[in-house]
């Protein structure tokens, strides 16, 4: 180990990082001068990594789930050889540049995630490193391990102190991720002040009970972090997590180790005087040392020469199993292995939508056998477990068993979500994570980072409404629905029967370029006969005209999922007191797509001249954009434990109900 | 120990369970029957209580973390003698009931909490033992320990997976909290089966890394719940986790120690099948033993003894101590001790909402000594530090300092949303917390229970909008306050200036309804001269006139926040053009207020006939309700990183571009 250069390339870390925050006037320095020997260990020694190619299918991947630190990352990209400039770290923070606040995913080469919400990072890592332990099993051959890499993450005292961290971290551990390796960066202050303050749990026997090796070593010793590093490496069937004793802002003398170096620029005189401790020369804004340079044109040779080996296996590979090539490149460019045999039902059935959705589960999982997930402990009810594998084998994924693809994933909503991000991130996977609706709020950061980094994660979300009934208005959604549709980049799909949950199905598979929400009911609903002879093509637009009229409707009423039913029952009570009125439903299923459908399409589908209704069980919120007020049949409180129709009856939500607010305005 | 008749006791809750959920058609009597003993040694035993009364000042708290345990509660306070009768249960999970499928605070007396999504049930036991740690701190006197009761909670697997449990009980650990005792139904059984598919960390230990006392026995040896209960109680230093072995539906010959038994009814064979095997007699539905009535009677008597040795000491108290005894009736009745003399700020000031809060925070402190709370580690950006306390002394509430009321929280939004929800519950006290308005994410979960169960707790959530510029769009909220506003009983109020935000405060201070989000800027705002003389009350309609015309105006604008700043330039923007046109500018401070004004003030604000516009960063959604979708501006994607200007004009949200709006339509 060349230890003078990697000294180089950390004292460099620094320098760029004081610089850029000072220029920017904006980021946290703390970090990446606490961290920069880790960073040089890593990419300077430790992982396998195309900087040419930053989507090398079997590169070590680096999480700074500490995203603030996002200084740490660029430097090191930049020196390393990723398409990371000085210039771009010159325009650190500013609008357009690689070189965001945060590290965030699709914006710079060589960023595997968007980080900065604490807790996120490491839980994408444990995604990631479960994705390679499924492809391995999967692509692997006693010949050619064309899948294995490592998973390497840096967390901060905030992230270990989030939930989301504790619950992918139990989870990883339960599945003994042993190529998971976590570097904590235990600098003992956080934006409070000392750690002492709110966090004094023992977090290396916290590690150890949930099944992890820890280790313990200075983060400023290149030995020990070879070795520690090894001894990770050497565990086999435990993740790891190293302990690293760090001062955050090394190098400043007046701020090191307090949290006035967290989240602000040094500031002009103490930038200089941190210079001037660490021989940075005062003259040279933005300086790396030649060495770092130097060090890093030489390792990159030998990089180039352990992808080379592994080109050479992957093409012997693929020659030797060209199913198994085809089939990898499936997984990657997003193609089933055929066709998924979506189920049909008969008109007029009686199904639940998630019984419905469960059937297009068994169906997908046989044609995508890179479509994986789980429950955060409600399969049975959520409708989401696999069929058996084809030789009879079970599917569900464990520490013995890395081939299965089923995720039980305890009460762990937002671990689950964070763990589908990382991965969809790894690639070659479609996940899906599955709870009831009003559970939603447990997973929605990881939720936000999705749609953020438009990952196409499909969440399965049951129990959609008060008809639940009886488990009472803690599982009962009623703003949730809303609640979602206010996020950008995600579909939010409502299906009314099972025809068009098996359409919504078809659709989130072939979207990906963002998460789907799939809103399923517990309760039986009617598949009924749809009047629009294209609605399985017009769903796409994200609503159809399921029930038609001979003339031009009086009225159109836009429904959504079990509320499709309650407008059909509604028009039948109209009828029988003004038989001449002409009444249109709408099944509204994605009502962000129907809003921003062409003004035409959305014209026809709404009928000009009709007034315009709208029914959810649920807050009015959003669908005020189609009909006034006083037009939308809502619920604007919380629900009741009963049965649900009468839970629905208690709160006014039925059919009478609404079709007396029909007549009263028709 | 009566022993036999605590015997009966929990066979009687075996009973009740049963028949309920059969008769319902629908429970969970998994926990109940696994779990009776503890249930019935607690209220037998161990803790003082006063069923007349159920919200006696030191009554001991009970906790349901596993709230789907609800049969548990109902049948074990029948017993006890509070009011719910067997009718009551008899209706259980029926509309109306005071049995409802969960439990639910302010439907059942005796019920402490909401509980049913897991994890929050211990957090607000955490936040309770917080509460009666700083009320026995600030009212007991050497002679007198008025405050002195213990908070006990029984929480599951599942509980225990949840992430904001681990927050809580990291926080837990860190503040000592000797009088919090959780009993562990470890049943080995979740509702995916085994908890060897998900759940296999050492919990033990991982308590004990948390600072707690962790000890072991089993469900059914009541000398072990009362040695371990001694041994808890003993230790005044640290919070202790008791891990009971148990056996999930225990009595039921073919159901019990399955998942099977979880979440559904044991069906009449099973059930028939059970109270055979257990003793209870087939011809008796809802069969309670004669000796657990019998127990109860004699053991309120020893209850009451114990409430009246209290009453004797609390009056003697109140007479030795008069101010204190006047505080304390202060405290529970939610007035201050002062009138807070909350800050005024001069005209054209530029000041941050976010600071105007923090003056406003030092005035209340001062005026209300039960104002408690803190921030998730953003105590400075969120500007929540407290001033000294009068005698010079920190305000930090810590293992050491007891008085103390500034809570650090750490980096657990989520924890410290569930915790305050338990501090408001146990009575006296006025929570707060903070944290970014993007990381309301974070914490939903409890929020939304604070809801539900309409707790006064105040969100001080800053760092409002795309404004705050380079931290980028993981920090940035878009979607945030229309997912906020869609949440029934929360007044979401987003102040314009200073002193809208000082008015914010006094509403919030005065509501005891329900919880209020406090939405405030990072950068500048001028305090501006409002034309409504009556602005500080008609606030509370949740708009009012900022800008007026002195003729009927041509246009409304509805802005909020800084956007009423925005509004302001278009309008000058517009006047260079069309120096004809009258637009007034409405501040509008809380969106569901406002549309729940009477008819007559919303015109009145809005000016028949005016055409109505608004203007707000983040998304449209919920403004539709006034104003037409393309007479919206609005922010309907993520941010980005950049100086928050460079961002606002990156994505168009510029002065220029509402003002081209606004002349578009006029």
């Amino acid at each position: 180990m060349d230890i003078h250069s990697l000294e180089k390339i950390a004292l460099s870390v620094r320098s760029l990082t004081i610089d850029a925050i000072q220029k920017a006037n904006s980021g946290h320095p703390g970090l990446p001068m606490g961290a920069a020997e880790l960073a040089a260990y890593l990419y300077g020694v430790e992982m396998t990594y195309d900087p040419a190619d930053p989507s090398w299918l079997n590169r070590d991947r680096f999480v700074l789930s500490a995203g603030h630190g996002s200084m740490l990352l660029y430097s090191i990209l930049h020196m390393a050889g990723f398409p990371v400039s000085l210039d771009d770290i010159k325009s650190f923070r500013q609008i357009g540049s690689k070189c965001a606040g945060h590290p965030e995913y699709g914006v710079t080469p060589g960023v595997e995630t968007t980080t900065g919400p604490l807790g996120q990072g490491i839980a994408n890592a444990v995604g990631m490193a479960i994705a390679e332990r499924m492809l391995a099993a999967h692509f692997n051959t006693p010949d050619a391990e064309i899948i294995d890499n490592y998973t390497y993450t840096l967390v901060g005292d905030g992230c270990l102190m989030e939930g989301v961290a504790s619950e992918a971290c139990s989870l990883a551990g339960h599945l003994g991720l042993g190529k998971l390796i976590a570097y904590y960066d235990s600098n003992s202050i956080s934006i409070d002040g000392s750690t002492s303050i709110a966090f004094t749990e023992d977090v290396s026997s916290r590690f150890e009970a949930y099944g992890w090796q820890v280790l313990h070593s200075d983060m400023y010793d290149f030995e020990g972090l070879a070795r520690l590093t090894a001894m990770a490496k050497a565990e086999k069937h435990k993740p790891s997590l190293i302990v690293l004793k760090s001062i955050i802002g090394k190098g400043s003398p007046g701020k090191q180790g307090t949290s006035g170096v967290h989240g602000a620029p040094l500031g002009e005189e103490e930038a200089a005087k941190t210079k001037a401790a660490l021989g940075i020369p005062q003259d040279v804004p933005f300086y790396v040392a030649p060495e770092a340079y130097e060090y890093f044109a030489n390792h990159r040779k030998e990089l180039a020469a352990r992808k080379a080996e592994w080109q050479k296996t992957y093409e012997a590979w693929g020659k030797a199993h060209p199913e198994l090539s085809e089939e990898l490149s499936a997984w990657f460019f997003n193609r089933p292995m055929a066709e998924p045999d979506l189920p049909s039902f008969a008109q007029g059935e009686k199904i639940a939508t998630r019984n419905a959705s469960g059937k297009c589960i068994t169906a997908i999982a046989k044609a995508w056998p890179n479509f994986v997930g789980g429950s955060a402990d409600l399969t049975s009810p959520n409708v989401t477990q696999f069929p058996p594998a084809p030789d009879g084998s079970s599917q569900v994924f464990s520490k013995t068993n890395p081939k299965g693809r089923y995720i039980h994933f305890g009460v762990r909503e937002h671990g689950m979500a964070a763990i589908a991000n990382g991965m969809a991130l790894y690639g070659g996977l479609r996940p899906f994570v599955a709870t009831f609706l009003v559970f939603a709020d447990y997973l929605r950061p990881a939720l936000r980072l999705a749609a953020l980094m438009k990952l196409p994660v499909i969440y399965v979300l049951t129990h959609d409404s008060i008809y639940i009934g009886e488990d009472g208005p803690t599982h009962q959604p009623v703003e949730t629905l809303a609640s979602l549709r206010a996020i950008p980049n995600v579909s939010v799909v409502r299906p009314a029967d099972a025809e068009e949950t098996a359409v919504a199905w078809r659709m989130a598979m072939e979207k990906t370029d963002g998460p789907t929400v799939l809103v399923l009911t517990r309760q039986n609903l009617p598949v009924f006969t749809k009047d629009d002879p294209e609605w399985p093509y017009t769903m796409a637009l994200g609503a159809y005209v399921a029930k038609n009229t001979a003339v031009p409707p009086d009225a159109t009423i836009l429904a959504t999922g079990s509320e499709v039913q309650l407008a059909w029952k509604a028009c039948a009570l109209v009828a029988e007191k003004r038989p001449e009125l002409n009444i249109r439903i709408v099944s509204v299923t994605d009502m962000r797509a129907f809003a921003n459908a062409p003004a035409p399409v959305k014209e026809a589908i709404l009928a000009p001249g009709a007034a315009v209704f709208a029914v959810e069980a649920g807050v009015a919120q959003g669908w005020e954009r189609f009909a006034q007020p006083d037009r939308i049949f809502s619920i604007e409180r919380f629900g009741e434990s009963g049965p649900g129709d009468k839970v629905a009856e208690h709160l006014g939500f039925t059919a009478e109900k609404f079709a007396q607010l029909l007549l009263a305005h028709l």
